[in-house]
């Protein structure tokens, strides 16, 4: 999908949010225990009930790597569930990944040519030739943590690299690597005021922007400070919308909560 | 595997080899592509041919998950067949993960519970609460990305970070963190005029060295700068020894080139 696609989809729908499927067994409505995959059962629900609310989802690679191969047929079952019942939807492989340049190649191969995503997001400490193999993949995007919604964002990326927060830096190199405009960033939304500085340095480039919900960070000012004149953001929710009831009135709950950040992102737009 | 049976299987075998099990189908001898499950007959018959010969294997999971399900399940029946058949292997999983605190600990369960990898590796930038779900592993190993052999090291890593480079920072602060004993580093072979610096701020660590062979690495400068009374290194070879032979006579090349390493590594012991 290119970058203008995705911008028109946003404008259509009304909404920038990507609803994370976060998948925790434990977590989900009982009922679905006794499906065959209940991962993709409960994927499939939420994404046909919500579908027309936001215009990306994301899997976080990890909950399926929890069960095993299991866990892994059911993202194989939901990528191409997405991608063939609602090719509109912008698809991202949360994933975090990056190793030398040959290694990456074949994470690149894994999530852009076989499971099909539109977007991987990837960790910048190996830096360039540890990215650049997936921003090799045209009309596909890389998205490189740049200010994460967690409490060890502190610990580094906000740290001076001679005089410049180490985040920053990530921002201003990797703008240079080849094909940096297949680039997307990670800045969570628990750290909204540092949306201006950061749109300084990457004024069209589209964020992921996770944290808004459970993690307490406010769509009002990633708004007011991050967006830009292509909308330039995805904020995401997991949690906050498929974990809105454990009942069988699940998707109704879910929409409910999509519908509701829906109408606030139009609000924006 | 505690670290102490590690430091003794290294002294047993007079050997801290890791052999790395990147496996590539287009590089392994092509008579092993009639197998039902190419990748693990090649593993299998790798790690038959080299076992007394290493301390450690690691299997890189971009090359397994590059193959899809069938290539985790190649990876899932490598690990099984390690620890059944050698349980005195330290196993590795190079996997770079890292993410917000209750998703690293479902990658935490995936490797250390339901794949049962003595060890894992992980990536720094998201800091402390997305790396301490895998320190809470007793008898577990989490091996934290600092200074990697790849060009792309000098990006980010060796910038000066309030007047420390961020690899030195990324050391000094890790150590500190809950459960910091169960912390090995990567340090790449192709920078071992650094591992002086880093012995005077983790003297006792285990130290992950990837680089020597085909990256260009140097094992007399690894060992004269990084070794400790405890040994305290690991040191990867992969496509030097895996892909030593692309015939029939691939599992007594790789051996021989073991061998060579671990010859060498005897004399520095």
């Amino acid at each position: 999908m290119t970058t203008n696609q995705l911008v028109e989809e946003i404008r259509r729908k009304r909404s920038f949010l990507c609803i994370g499927l976060d998948v925790d067994l434990t977590r989900i409505p009982q009922h679905l225990l006794k499906e065959e995959d209940p991962v993709f059962a409960f994927n499939k629900a939420i994404i046909d009930a919500t579908h027309h609310l936001a215009v990306a989802f994301k899997p976080n690679l990890a909950f399926y790597e929890a069960y095993g191969i299991k866990g892994l047929q059911a993202l194989g079952k939901t990528i191409d569930y997405l991608n063939e019942k609602y090719p509109e939807i912008f698809t991202i492989a949360d994933a975090k990944r990056g190793d030398i340049g040959n290694t990456s190649g074949m994470y690149a191969k894994a999530f852009f040519e076989d499971l099909n995503f539109d977007s991987v997001t990837v960790a910048p400490y190996m830096g360039k030739d540890s990215i650049e193999p997936f921003l090799a993949y045209e009309n596909k995007h890389t998205i490189l943590l740049a200010l994460t919604s967690n409490a060890g964002a502190y610990d580094f990326q906000t740290q001076k690299v001679e005089g410049v927060e180490l985040y920053k830096k990530v921002l201003e190199v990797s703008k240079g690597w080849k094909n940096g405009q297949n680039l997307m960033y990670v800045v969570g939304a628990t750290k909204a005021e540092y949306l201006t500085e950061i749109r300084k340095i990457i004024p069209e480039s589209f964020l992921l922007v996770p944290g808004v919900g459970a993690q307490g960070g406010s769509l009002q000012e990633v708004c007011d400070y991050g967006m830009n004149r292509k909308v330039g953001l995805l904020v995401n929710s997991s949690r906050g919308i498929i974990y809105a009831s454990k009942g069988e009135d699940f998707t109704e709950a879910a929409a409910e909560k999509a519908k509701e950040l829906q109408v606030q992102m139009a609000g924006f737009l």
